[in-house]
């Protein structure tokens, strides 16, 4: 029901090329996964992912388990047909927003208490409730329920989010009781890397079917985290596959790859997209800009998705000016369709033993993109 | 270019199929148009459109001319390129705004003077100017330029607006430059049925390849409404389209359409469906209702929408109650499916000579909806 093959390896042999099964269907990784945090990616239906060639999904456990309420995803079918997304889904464990989105009123070894960010209700999470939450919800991959401290960090800061990670982690596999979805390890140390080491060795040694790195992109700067993940991602077990969660730019993904990252999640193509921002391979547009009012180009030359193929930037902008639903809409899919095809591009450089001259062009583009004075909302 | 055919009559030979062939293609008639006031339908997408059957679109002269600019339109190709919508597009000559939505600083005789509703920017509009801004548009079907008075209004005031809407009229077919778009007169008069003859025999006597309806479902009551128009309309010539501006309901579509109106446009479906009210044969579901919660069932049995097809009450109520767009956009294509399909049924009826039985079930489900204390947002 669930495997994890490799089915080639280039660049030193850390960056690869998989095949993950899970109950609904099979991923090519690596792969990125578009955020559907309230059970919808913002603004896309189903067949517009499917369209721009989204494999898998991820959906947040702490907004779905407070609003509708997990029980309520279950009695209207589970995640996949509250969706209506027969693919593969991915359910974080709410660790990560329990601690970012809540006033927290308590973190003790046993679990986490919180104020919902919704109506301040005070609400308690834990792992086994974690678990709980994501077998009703139902995904094919659920996350370990984890403690994930803003970077920098205190080292004993960091020992303790550790220890609770592990401890928690156990207790997520004990609380285990369907077998049809694959329970993922998360790994936390901050950038210690011997710290890092220790954490991943105790989740190895209670096994799990996949390893994520959490507690990056979180206040380090994305060259400290490349070079983290080049001396850490490759001591992961390489039978299994590897997350990078919350991560990031076009040039964080090829470099994580180019370590041996095979997943992805971010809200970088919906969020921008919602705010005018489109990637194009020459950096972002800001499509409020007054330059694109009679630019009649469409956002990328040869981008084939929906809104490359019929909207114009100048429509674009003007969908933007007036407050119209379509911009946010069309944009993000365009977002959307550009980072999938930012994978591809990356598995092909896999295939052709070409990684170091894209991640020279991502590079080059990310440089373009630091040397504007107007810094994207990222 | 551009013709008018009926090709079957009932009811009395009131009612009536019609075709109307444009420049972008043949619509059969009676025919819904959704709204893209600024320039796209909101939140849906041409293809979405195309996908639940919309054949002719309306956007809204006003909006656009303030937003983005009707030459900035025309810079980037017209209207059917800017909205990526190769198929007929009717726009409104900008009257009726200019009435509802403005300050209005002064209405003589030449035009009217008014402040932006966007920044409060003063402008002119008169009958020349809102035709050379539908030429720069161009739509296939242009409006002419018009005075419409909220209703009760005094005979005088119906009297002074009826003079302008007939000489504005002439104005706006002297100033046409185009041949490929044709040009409606458009009849006022409020509930005054003797005035309404004597504003459509002066614009007979002018002659336009199409007449409208305006100044109706502006303040009187629906039943007034059926009953001029049962009276008014047939009296409209009748080898030319008939259209019927701003309305409305399902039942006050069917019984126009017996009284022999071609065409209809309103923001009803989108409006609604924005605000979580779906419609449905048997009534609105008002979406935020709890009673919906786990109500696995798509919003009408038997409805092909892709709504419909993919998605649970209980899924829609939850995105509207998490703020996510996608709510909005699921029930406006909905509402927009079913405004067509109630078309569909109207044509079936008229082919069928089976009008008054669908006018009674019409009228049976709006006096359910009328006993229902909350009243729908229209």
């Amino acid at each position: 029901m669930f495997e994890f093959q490799v089915v080639h390896r280039e660049h030193n042999g850390h960056a690869r090329l998989g095949r993950l099964t899970t109950p609904h269907g099979i991923i090519e990784t690596p792969v990125f996964m578009p955020i559907g945090t309230c059970g919808a990616v913002k603004g896309l239906t189903p067949a517009q992912l499917l369209d721009v060639g989204t494999t898998i999904l991820l959906a947040n456990t702490y907004h779905l388990a407070l609003r509708p309420g997990h029980q309520i995803v279950a009695d209207l079918g589970g995640l996949h047909r509250f969706m209506a997304w027969d693919r593969p889904i991915l359910s974080d464990s709410g660790g990560y927003q329990v601690f970012s989105l809540t006033t927290l009123t308590d973190i003790d070894d046993a679990g986490v208490t919180f104020r919902s960010h919704i109506d301040g209700q005070t609400l308690r999470l834990d792992p086994a409730r974690a678990v709980v939450i994501q077998e009703a919800l139902g995904a094919d991959v659920i996350m370990a329920f984890d403690q994930c401290p803003p970077l920098p960090a205190e080292p004993p800061a960091l020992q303790a989010a550790v220890d609770r990670t592990v401890r928690w982690a156990a207790q997520c596999k004990q609380s285990q009781t369907r077998t049809d979805q694959a329970l993922f390890g998360i790994v936390q140390g901050g950038l210690d890397l011997d710290l890092r080491r220790r954490c991943l060795d105790a989740l190895v040694n209670i096994d799990f079917p996949g390893y994520a790195v959490g507690g990056l992109s979180v206040g380090e700067g994305p060259e400290q985290m490349a070079a983290f993940l080049a001396d850490f991602a490759p001591q992961m077990p390489s039978d299994r596959p590897r997350y990078l969660m919350g991560v990031g730019r076009p040039i964080d993904l090829v470099r994580a790859v180019a370590a041996g990252i095979d997943l992805f999640d971010c809200v970088l193509p919906t969020r921008n997209g919602r705010n005018a921002y489109a990637f194009t391979d020459r950096g972002f547009l800001r499509l409020r800009n007054a330059q694109y009012k009679r630019d009649d180009r469409p956002l990328e030359a040869g981008c084939d998705c929906y809104c490359c193929n019929h909207f114009s930037r100048g429509y674009l902008r003007h969908l933007f000016l007036a407050g119209e639903m379509l911009g946010p809409i069309l944009v993000s899919l365009h977002n959307i369709a550009y980072y999938h095809r930012w994978m591809r591009r990356i598995k092909q450089a896999i295939a052709d033993g070409t990684m170091n001259r894209l991640i020279g062009r991502a590079r080059q583009a990310a440089a373009q993109e630091n040397s504007n004075d107007e810094a994207p909302e990222c």
